[in-house]
């Protein structure tokens, strides 16, 4: 039986082992916290746990669920105690940067991302089927093993989630324009309001705002460390997204400016009907 | 007891008339669809219904619940039918221009805007405490005579509604920033992802999508009428908005490009606070 190692047993890692014990897997854990791996017992998230990454030198699979920045450092601290034919895969958000970094250092390196999770973070946010009909995008490159690829095939599938496979940069120009560019643009909407200078209008404002405020600004509103995160991560593609969508707006602006109202209705009904064709929202949680 | 009359049986208008009722106000309705007459008479939603506006000549206050571009010119078909005590009120999502506009035709005319509603349109989609807790601006010029405040306070009072009051502009100017703004940035999030001209990655894009796309993209893939129609009212204001969404999104793209991660960082975080001090989400309807 494949036995599968996790590094980071936060929502991501934690839910990972949880499902992965469930259809049969043995899973080891690995946190950088002793208190992490007393919990990660105690509730039974994986079958062994230990702060040492010599735990996994017994591990066919070992998942890299730690934040961007120490994915790489985490696979140089690994390499010493795997056995060659060890897979290696990672669930950062993004993928070229950690891919270059990595192919180099391990060969059976497939890079993957699992889209899902919630605000919640930790192995107490850890929880079953987290993954279920989600996509799960691995981005194998021209010399990724076969072998790699069809182990991470076969615990994706375990997992419940909706596989898709792309190259690194293809992932990371969808993940800009679906995740990135609308954390940016989100943000720069509060920003941009709470530059109003009218003391009365911004009270007003703040009084009035409602479901649309409210939803347009959940994503700018979030955890800054992860938009700094993510902006570190994929800068090159977030600039482009960033760069179109304010040729766009600045489209919107004329056709108002210039009261080109057919135009403006041609684009609202473009966006309209456009919205539709994105996501899949009834498998959302709400 | 004053007699409410109500131009324009939908949504707003419709609920408005079923909780004056339910106050103890004799309600009037007109709509110009004899259907519409029908079904107010039917579900008891007014006490009388006509599709003439002659049937209002015994009314102490009227609110005008047509879209933006019908109020005027009722004001104008209803004025030979009044009393001149009689009190009229709109309730348009925009404010200065229709004020500039009614203010000549009406002595006793304020402006108002209940800010509450669903997507859900027409008489059918009218229901009781649909404003409980919810803002109700009005915006009272230099010459808003005091008895005609006074009597549109006691009814945003019967209907639960929390009563604001500022002056047209300053409405314009704060929904432009909460409600308009908002739009038009998530139209403009959609537009820019349609644009992608690499079908593999908007493919991708499609199927990556989730809650944080969804929801920054709600507002701008609604009824491209109601954005028409918020663009054409309030254009200056909106015109006012971008352009500093503009400035503050050019903000965001140069600490991206120059990697000014640390002022990165202080945005994100002035964002993350910042929205805390917007609305009151919990009084929200889902």
């Amino acid at each position: 039986m494949t036995i599968v190692g996790i590094v980071g047993l936060g929502l991501i890692g934690g839910s990972l082992a949880l499902d992965l014990r469930s259809q049969g897997y043995r899973v080891l854990g690995v946190s950088r916290k002793p208190q992490t791996c007393q919990t990660a017992l105690l509730k039974h998230v994986t079958d062994e746990a230990s702060t040492d990454l010599a735990l996994l030198g017994k591990a066919d699979v070992i998942f890299i669920c730690t934040p961007i920045p120490a994915i790489a450092p985490t696979v140089r601290a690994l390499v010493p105690h795997l056995s060659s034919a060890a897979v290696i895969t990672d669930v950062g958000s993004v993928k070229a940067p950690i891919v270059e970094e990595i192919t180099p250092l391990w060969e059976n390196f497939i890079g993957g991302h699992p889209m899902a999770g919630t605000e919640a973070q930790g192995i107490n946010a850890a929880q079953r089927d987290l993954f279920v009909g989600a996509p799960y995008v691995l981005t194998p490159v021209e010399n990724t093993p076969a072998r790699a690829i069809a182990v991470l095939e076969e615990l994706v599938g375990a997992i419940g989630a909706k596989l898709y496979s792309c190259s690194p940069q293809q992932h990371d120009r969808a993940v800009a324009w679906i995740s990135h560019l609308p954390l940016l643009v989100s943000a720069g909407l509060i920003d941009s309001c709470l530059g109003e200078e009218d003391g009365e209008v911004l009270k007003l404002a703040r009084c009035f705002a409602s479901s649309g405020f409210r939803d347009t600004s959940r994503v700018g509103g979030g955890n800054p460390e992860l938009g700094l995160e993510i902006a570190r991560a994929n800068r090159e593609e977030i600039l482009r997204s960033l760069a179109r969508y304010r040729q766009h707006l600045e489209g919107l602006f004329e056709v108002i400016e210039k009261e080109d109202w057919q135009n403006l209705e041609m684009i609202l009904q473009q966006t309209e009907s456009g919205r539709k064709t994105f996501g899949n929202w009834s498998r959302q949680k709400p």
